[in-house]
């Protein structure tokens, strides 16, 4: 039998197709996503779970005229397929390959770019509303969002505002009972009642007919009761009564994974001239019976998979290597966190959705009751940990680098104002390879310098953010430390965190002429840079600075007293980052500053790769800081 | 007859009065709030509208054991003279008096400080986990919501948490139909259906009551029509579906100006072991004929009121002096927006519950068609603009400094990394005077100017400002121009805007040796500096940086190369700031940069009062320029 699929090189081709046609394309995507991110590695159960709503979609509109937003983008990949993108799906994630979300630069078919949840739906009013006023094409405008990221709070902005104007988009509902954990929160438990009951499967329509085959009797009754009763009565089989009451028009539940359903939906949806949600049941890792069978545990083990892992049936392979590999920075915090909380009853830890990957399941299997997920929604992580700091508690917010932006305004006026003991730990803090610009942890040393009453830090190794965690809940003020994504250098693990003093850095290696003062990642890069340099005869002074704010001004004087270039790394961007904090200590009253080489991220969005390759590409290697360090040397101290 | 308040010390105090001197003490706070801030200024409309309901909740609770948080803060003046602040009324937002907004530092029954919209459920969620797990003493929580608020995204999150844990707090949903603006949104449609029926003003009991009233015959219908159907007649008159589904209990709507009705809720409320909504209709301007009377533009109008306002009944009275005095940077700015969109109809206006603030009015006014509110919702104000822009329009946000760092991971995600032409305008950039730390805009330079793609630009004067609208307007990326509260400074507005040549300074005095470079409203303390120095025999150069990001590097080395000293002078943080720019344009390799001395804000947040007796505090004045430059040059230059 041929392949259907074969034969879509574009979206357009789908038109053509019978329902039946468009029910086995949707199987044959779902065979080679098996096939592929099997082999390569990538998002995979939240794609298995959109085969059906992207064939669906597509066959009916005509992109990218008519737009199909896909929310975060890790379920997209059944649209990049059907976009002609299908020959280079084995290149995902990988440098220079096809981007790991959707990616506006990538193909016309991406309308927006995403990698953080919960934003389709605002972009989506948007887009629609500038048709409406004749700014571009008018067209079908769908957004594809999982019950996961409805829980952001600016996703139901959106809703509000495009309910508010009546803006006629369509919205599905992707409900798979899962963003990348389990789903916390009101709003998930809401969909999960209307999901899981079977009852409530049924079209508006029965619910019509269903009123008006009632006994005579019956129906005068109602009346008696008032105008309002057959709406109300609605509710009882219309479970959208949420969103109708943001006056939406709602349909559902469908089976996302039967195409003729989806479509009938979606037809009915695009009649429409105000906003509708279809809300479609799916399941995680659909066909593909490991997640499937696993049960929840089962969906998450398999929301990303490593290469090879799914012939293999091991979502997590263990390491090829046969000496034990350093642990990874995340699974060092969980457990430290975790003897903090034993150690200090004030101590809890909170998370936006981020349970493993922060390690906070760690915290939440040992103490259940110390630990908080609040779901995708950064900003009440912060204002519940600002909530708890209030009455006495030493809240550690777990927040990757990237998505704790979300949370900016209430860093500023709910934490660093209020002056509060919250400790946030950002892991993936500089660049995360596979999974790209939208996750790469570029700017916060940069955006949370500015505040006041923060303390910041990064550690250089595993051991250190031990300490540095203990240190940090020893503070009477918000604190925040970062680390990279990935496995520590390898140092022993301390039986006891040791306070380190705070505002203090440490010198690791004592040379001449040059001092590279590292920060955080950094650090390591400085040590491998200095090996590098004493190999050509020259030896310079590492130090490590630890804190960015307070910044260690004694040390940084005397290293800058004995040395004639200081040479600052970090894993941050330039502007406004550590070094040039390191600048500005010597800056005060128009005083002369010494020299100072500044390494870190650039001024631009860095691409998605192995982070080996992206570290080569912007030169934050051992290598690329010595060649620079040799040629500053050379240039402007005349040797 | 005796004043009742005047034995009112401390909230405990009102636990003696019955009823009906409870409600009479809420009326004479009213008369003291109308007496008062009609002759000092300050928020008024919506601090009428919670008398009644600052005194029921202080009648049952003890405060601060128990512990009520006030959105906004804006609302909080009967609980400030409740609360053994009334004599101090009079100080108000004056520099050294009472803050405008709850302040923890100024009693401990602010038990948290806000100015920004939408965080005291998220807050009262922490407090109370943390009660629950013994960090404090346990108590009542009760939050006072505006409904306005409640269409920020990070209410929804803290909603939502809220109810997936059936954390027992106490939200008052205090409904008065307003937010600054009338306000916009599904959310608000809703409430208003329910506020504004009163067949739905009943209480629960009563909907019970009725049920089991009903015929026989019908009670049996109703058992075949399915077990849920008693539930789904709640709704006909029990309009909270949107909150229960959300797994909160609802009261309402109650009257928030009858005391014992709220004291009635209230003690309903306090018995759950759940979250409560009580949602309360009150009327801000409550007791104020004027504002009552003027529907919802009487109320917007008296909002804040300015002072002898109203003693007079003029909600702005004009100046006082006889020459006209400069047109506001608001006033201008919404012009000159209206005359963009009339020249390019690409271009439209978005704002965030800051109409009249912003100067979006004027645009709303003119070209209805071209303008959105979104309601307090900044996070979707800047989706709304990138889906806009991706449709080929040229959306300006016009959003407060303070209030964009809600949006700042839109702004990073989904603005600048997608490169889309979005113009943030940011009013009230600077230090804002009397509405104190929340609302100053510290923090906007540092943090937009480490974002890829971004350009920085600040007007300084009414007609730059003018200018670098239709420029930001030309510009295929983002860009934001910040400009600060209050009034031009005098100079005759241009027929027509010019472009000005992107990163670009200019020389608007030459002199030698020191060269003060100004940003924005710092350009006009360099140029009184300069006047100063004049006097004092040193004649300094005085330049307009006019664009923050890109910056002009020409200029700056032309300036370093012919002059000693260089100074900055920019109204915002100095960590990261445009100084620090200028520093890092020279810093390339490890190059000497030139000598620099920066003057901005301080790294504290600056406390409210008259913008001049701020900028005396923090060195913000010509005079202290003038005398910091004069230090240097002796210390430095050996003069």
């Amino acid at each position: 039998m041929t392949s259907l699929l074969s034969r879509i090189d574009r979206p357009q081709d789908l038109h053509s197709l019978s329902e039946d046609e468009l029910q086995a394309v949707a199987q044959e995507v779902r065979e080679l996503l098996i096939d592929t991110v099997g082999e390569i590695g990538g998002h995979f159960g939240a794609n298995l779970g959109t085969c059906e709503i992207a064939v669906a979609v597509h066959s009916l509109i005509d992109s990218p005229k008519d737009k199909v937003l896909w929310d975060v983008g890790h379920q997209a990949y059944p649209h990049k397929i059907l976009t002609g993108r299908r020959d280079r799906l084995s290149t995902i994630r990988q440098y220079g390959g096809l981007a790991p979300f959707c990616a506006r630069f990538e193909s016309e078919h991406d309308i927006m770019g995403a990698g953080h949840a919960s934003t389709s739906i605002g972009y989506a009013v948007g887009i629609k509303e500038a048709m409406l006023r004749g700014a571009t094409e008018d067209g079908k405008v769908v957004a594809v969002i999982g019950d996961g990221s409805m829980t952001g709070g600016v996703a139901f902005e959106a809703v509000s505002q495009a309910g508010g104007l009546g803006t006629p988009i369509v919205v599905i509902l992707n409900d798979n009972g899962m963003s990348i954990s389990p789903n916390v929160g009101a709003l998930s438990r809401y969909m999960n009642r209307v999901r899981l009951d079977p009852g409530l499967w049924e079209a508006r329509e029965g619910v019509e007919e269903k009123l008006t085959r009632l006994p005579a009797g019956i129906g005068a009754a109602f009346e008696r009761l008032g105008p309002r009763l057959k709406e109300s009565v609605k509710a009882i089989w219309a479970p959208g009564l949420w969103w109708e009451e943001l006056d939406w028009a709602y349909l559902g539940v469908v089976d996302g994974h039967d195409v003729r359903a989806m479509r009938r939906a979606l037809k009915t949806a695009f009649e429409a001239e105000r906003p509708v949600v279809i809300h479609c049941a799916t399941v995680k890792g659909k066909g593909f019976a490991p997640a499937e069978d696993g049960g929840l545990e089962g969906m998450e083990k398999w929301h990303a998979a490593k290469p090879k892992s799914i012939s293999q049936r091991m979502p997590a392979p263990s390491r090829p290597s046969s000496t034990p590999a350093p642990p990874q920075y995340t699974q060092v915090f969980g457990e430290a966190l975790v003897r903090e909380c034993e150690r200090d009853e004030r101590v809890i830890g909170i998370t936006a959705a981020m349970n493993s990957g922060t390690g906070l399941s760690i915290l939440q299997k040992a103490m259940p009751d110390r630990y908080f997920d609040v779901g995708i929604a950064e900003q009440q992580a912060v204002l519940f940990a600002a909530g708890a700091a209030l009455s006495g508690m030493r809240p550690v917010a777990a927040i990757y680098s990237t998505f704790l932006q979300r949370a900016f305004d209430q860093i500023v006026h709910d934490v660093c104002l209020q002056n509060l003991p919250v400790t946030f730990c950002m892991d993936r803090s500089g660049l995360v390879g596979d999974d790209g610009p939208t996750h790469h942890g570029a700017f916060d040393i940069a955006y949370l310098r500015p505040l006041p009453n923060m303390t910041l830090m990064a550690p250089r190794d595993e051991a250190m953010l031990v300490h540095m965690l203990h240190t940090a809940l020893q503070i009477d003020g918000p604190s925040a430390l970062r680390y990279p994504r990935g496995a520590g250098v390898g140092v022993e693990l301390p039986e006891t965190p040791e306070l380190i003093p705070v505002g203090t850095g440490e010198i690791l290696r004592e040379g001449e002429r040059v001092a590279l003062i590292g920060y955080g990642s950094g650090v390591g890069k400085a040590l491998g840079a200095a090996d590098l340099l004493t190999e050509r005869g020259m030896d310079v002074t590492v130090a490590d600075a630890r804190f960015c704010k307070p910044l260690d001004k004694l040390l940084l004087a005397s290293l800058a007293e004995s040395h004639d270039l200081l040479v600052t790394i970090e894993e941050g961007v330039l502007q406004g980052g550590f070094g040039t904090a390191v600048w500005e200590s010597f800056a005060e009253e128009g005083a002369v500053a010494p020299r100072l080489l500044r390494v870190g991220l650039p001024d631009e969005y860095v691409t998605h790769g192995a982070p080996a390759l992206l570290h080569e590409e912007v030169g934050f290697t051992a290598e690329a800081i010595a060649a620079r360090v040799e040629a500053a040397v050379l240039d402007r101290l005349g040797v």
